[in-house]
């Protein structure tokens, strides 16, 4: 309670970037200017002078950007981290009596030469006052000469004695007696003694640029061979990396590459007990038979058939990291799904059961929502007494994989394990490896999905999918792309994945998936799709559930079949796709997602929507027809500061789709948009 | 880093209410609810439980109140605090196996009992299962007992047993086999080996009722003697006391009381060097010439002639002290007003020099805004290498007039003395003393006026005095009657002070200031005025400063001079006054301010607000024309449901101030107001 020094009156507050209070840190990009503010007051009148402070959280020396004063009490300041990993910054801030006493000195020559031709009483007195207020700065300015050195300390010096020279001659009117160089050097040499320093460090997670701006694909290697019949292999997939580059993308995630389990295994249309002859799912994962250690070089961590292993059909180690080197070198990065779940026949079911729920009789628990059952797979269970074996184990499956070139991860289900664990794991991740990228499969509920971002997850699956109307879409995208959430949340927008295909895909066939596509691809920095069942706008839904109307599961899914296809068939969406992704790379705007702005536009059906980098040398303008079906046209109401133009300017658009050209001018201009022809108009906005 | 024990696995966020992360406190008023929320969730699907803990600062044994789940994943619970102080809250959540076991154990019921019927093809697998859950619940119980004391350790144990049983029947159907009283009992001695405690106790400073809800009226005691040209006397206020209670005042409030300095003693309208026969501004406080030390009482903590003597034409400490008692048997509370400042003649400029800022010259620096001088008041230096001996003393002022019974201060720019001194100072005072109020004549920037609230003040003047349209009181309001303002920073709405009468009512007279009045005693359940003046309706400025073309101060400010006058002078407010306090008394809507809501009325002078109590037991609805001159009409929109009215219902209004009554219904009601003559209606809405 009683401070060690009361003298430091300086007040910081309201620190931004802030998350629950330093608790957890938020997310930039390296090379990204972050922008920091606060609100810095205190007592009195005197000038405050403030500075950011900042380093590597593994560095010891402070790093300086100086703070500016904006209105009412705001400062702002700026940094750019240069590395990867995390990072701290605070404040410092301190009363100027330098500034302080030039403003103070000016107002006293201005009134005195105001007051020089209207007859001067007390000319003596004033004389008096400004005499002590010149040798006032001459103290301050021989204090910042002590605290300098060098050439600088010897400029201050003969400042401070200029000014007591003045003091000396006695005159009523002087010329303001300090330039600009004098303000510098005093800037330089600030007295600090009671500089007040914000009272936490807060952190920022730095990440490498592909955290913010990524394209994913996503693809069944099992379904990859070009042989009809013949189970796909790692070979078969770099097979096709050359397509998958070539459309764009930068990101190829692999469904897990585990073994099998044969207990309880899910035949096609996910029926019960197929036997080993289905191919079964593979997040069923493990299988401790079928894998001879030796052969799979897994051994050595103890984990024989489970998440250290590859499923024999798919290739050896040798394969994989000939994969993983082969898409390097297209431009690929490979990703791959960490699925924390067993089935009966994983390795850690007999080396380690009390990782599990131990039923009354001794048996192990396996995934239940009464009164269904999933008797394939044993969730793991985080109140385990041997909680830390458990951790450690977990978390050596990421070093595993990284160890073999892995810098991506999709983590299944990452809800149904616990936060705490996360926060562990992927924080010791992150120290050691800053640029391993996690996506979350967080399809829950909105808190549980920001807690994950929160404790270490790079991006996240969303709530994209089920947001279809115009309402929907800007409620949910103003949420997620303004703080406090787009500090720390970045959503990776999936208009399909293998276990969703949403009923405005189902019902609006490929006119639709050109929509989601655009949206997608658009709306969010970071996308992906699960090929080739995106390109080839596979809409056909499984038959629904026992007492349902509906399903959003694929008809003959691929979770459970093999499912050879053809991505380049006649109406095929690859084209569109390629041309998004290169717009995507070409537009620094579409990179990033906190400058989004919505545009009003006269119709119900029709999104209008920009992005633009900080200073509008690239700005990106869309108009989408949500109406899979019918031709939408309206007037939109653009917000033109939003686009960098003026109100009586005229500026032109390029439509990056078609080529065409368009010259618009103020805000009310006439869209009109074919489904399946012209869904959207990606315009790029020039002066 | 690693969590001592993983199996928390409860997260708790975005805990409310909570000030710059527990930081500062949070105040409330003793008696009165406090309503606590949290988002609470865990990973998995399982059900949660969650309790508030709180406590006296002093205590250490925590109290409980539960937790109840509502939307996605937001709690609340309540308590109310019993005494005054510093209070501490914090939460706990944690998985309720139990609950969770039991509501899987319907579900499997209810599918169980609809196959029944539908023919069964697994009915012993199903037993089987159903078996083992009813064990596992018989564990759960067990444990439960084992923590349970008494009769109800018996009662869990035989609970436990009873589970069992019905396990050993091997059936395929049951009832469920707990009743409501089996889950008490079980909620009652719940499983917190891994439960989640949120990390910070949060602060809750509780203060007395009149913190939130009080009437000011500010007089001079030097002009309350009856006798013309008599210096008034603390005996002279005594007389006033029950007129001023009769208004339904209950606080007092003395500008300073000590003796005034000589050297550069202020004249009449602010005139300069007046010399000892004015009676000079009671703010340049401070004469140890004239206080003899022994006859004050004041000499034993060495301060003779300043902030703890008695100005002596006022009277003597016993005077004062009767003044105190008698108020207090009137029901009203003396406020002094504390100043830290100095004349020149105070006594701590010989005894404390280094308390001031000295000039190169060894003179102590005066107060200054250049090119203006303050050469009557000498400002403390907060960066004095004594501060701590400067801190000490003025914390001892408050405690010396505490001593003599004083429980309400009004301090003089608080913005002026440093903000750590308040903190340590107040934080101080609060904890001995809980029940003093601090009023802050905070007339500063934003932050800063907050930042004073959040370290200690109870209540704080605020820019209401420069908030007069619609527009500008809508906004205002609705930034300082929510949160995060309305957690901690308590408004006193003043229409008049000595040192501001505002141009509204400069130019609207008498009928602006009833105006004014209601507005303040409506808006804020903290308001004053200051007296006689208000009364009088007192309008006249005083001649505007050299190069400004307005003034704010009153002609002839009793700042400089006795002003003698009679309140009950035709025309005078006071009939208005007492009535607007008796309703502010009788109604519990206008004690608090959070529930202050603005209604639509079609008309920009005319404002239209209500307050209600939580349940709407008493709701009050103003209408009121802010337009000094002509008449107003218009029709409201009301918000029907925060009058706590149904769409369909007529409601009854009452006028309060007119005794009239209206029968209200629907949202679209009509409302003129004429200026002097009725120009607010306050109603008390009943259904």
């Amino acid at each position: 309670m009683n401070p060690t020094d009361g003298r430091k009156r300086v007040v910081i507050e309201d620190v931004s970037p802030q998350l629950d209070g330093g608790r957890h840190a938020v997310r930039r990009v390296v090379g990204r200017e972050i922008s920091v503010t606060a609100a810095i007051f205190a007592d009195g009148h005197e000038q405050l002078a403030a500075r950011l402070l900042y380093r590597p959280k593994s560095e010891k020396r402070w790093r300086f950007a100086p703070m500016l004063a904006g209105e009412n009490d705001l400062w702002s300041g700026s940094f750019a981290p240069d590395k990867l990993g995390a990072w701290v910054f605070t404040i410092q801030g301190w009363i100027d009596r330098f500034e302080t006493w030039a403003s103070d000195l000016k107002k006293r020559l201005g009134a005195r030469a105001a007051q020089t031709g209207s007859g001067n009483e007390d000319a003596s007195a004033d004389a008096y006052d400004l005499a002590l207020a010149l040798r006032t700065g001459a103290i301050l300015v021989h204090q910042a000469a002590a605290r300098a050195r060098g050439a600088d300390a010897r400029k201050l010096a003969e400042i401070a004695r200029g000014l007591d020279r003045l003091a000396g001659e006695d005159k009523t009117a002087y010329e303001y007696p300090l330039d600009q160089e004098a303000h510098r050097l005093m800037a330089r040499y600030p007295d600090l003694r009671h500089a007040t320093q914000f009272d936490r460090e807060l952190p920022v997670r730095v990440d490498r640029e592909r955290a913010c701006f990524s394209s994913w694909y996503e693809l069944f290697p099992r379904s990859a061979s070009p042989v009809p019949g013949r189970h796909g292999t790692f070979a078969d997939v770099e097979q096709q990396l050359p397509e998958i580059a070539g459309m764009g993308f930068d990101i190829l995630y692999l469904p897990p590459i585990h073994p099998i389990g044969r207990n309880f295994r899910k035949g096609p249309n996910n029926t019960e007990d197929a036997g080993s002859d289905a191919p079964g799912s593979p997040w069923a994962i493990g299988d401790r038979e079928a894998v001879p250690c030796a052969s799979v070089g897994a051994s050595r961590s103890g984990d024989c058939g489970g998440h250290k292993s590859i499923h024999p059909a798919l290739g050896t180690f040798a394969d994989f990291d000939r994969l993983v080197a082969s898409a390097q070198s297209h431009g690929v990065e490979i990703a791959l799904d960490i699925a924390f779940q067993c089935s009966p026949d994983h390795p850690w079911v007999n080396e380690h059961p009390s990782w599990f729920v131990i039923r009354p009789d001794g048996s192990i628990q396996y995934a239940e929502n009464p009164p269904k059952k999933y008797q394939d797979i044993y969730p793991l269970n985080f109140e385990s007494p041997d909680w830390r074996s458990l951790w450690a184990e977990l978390y050596s499956v990421f070093e595993f994989w990284i160890g073999h070139g892995v810098r991506a991860f999709r983590v299944d289900n990452p809800h149904t394990k616990a936060l705490p664990f996360w926060e562990w794991c992927l924080g010791k991740l992150n120290s050691r490896y800053p640029d391993v990228i996690f996506l979350a499969e967080a399809f829950t509920r909105p808190h549980v999905m920001y807690a994950l971002a929160k404790r270490g997850f790079t991006q996240s699956y969303t709530y994209f999918t089920w947001r279809n109307t115009k309402a929907e879409l800007e409620s949910y995208l103003q949420e997620i792309t303004r703080p406090p959430i787009s500090d720390y949340f970045r959503p990776n927008f999936w208009p399909n994945t293998p276990d969703i295909l949403h009923k405005t895909l189902q019902e609006g066939g490929r006119p639709a998936f050109m929509v989601r596509l655009i949206l997608a691809g658009t709306l969010s920095s970071n996308y992906g799709i699960y090929g080739p069942a995106y390109e080839l706008a596979e809409s056909a839904p499984a038959r629904p559930a026992p007492g349902k109307t509906e399903s959003e599961e694929y008809r003959d899914s691929e979770k459970y079949e093999i499912r050879q296809r053809n991505r380049n068939m006649p109406g095929s969406l690859v084209s569109l796709i390629t041309a998004l992704n290169c717009i995507r790379r070409a537009n620094p705007a579409l990179q990033d997602n906190r400058s989004l702005r919505f545009h009003e536009i006269e119709n119900p059906n029709l999104l209008c929507y920009s992005k633009s980098t900080a200073r509008h040398e690239n700005t990106i303008l869309i108009a989408i027809n949500l109406d899979a079906v019918n031709e939408q046209a309206g007037w939109t109401n653009l917000d033109l500061e939003e686009l960098g133009i003026s109100p009586s300017e005229s500026f032109l658009l390029e439509d990056l789709l078609t080529g065409a050209r368009y010259n618009w001018s103020d805000r009310r201009n006439f869209v009109s948009l074919r489904p399946g022809i012209q869904p959207a108009h990606i315009f790029r906005v020039t002066r």
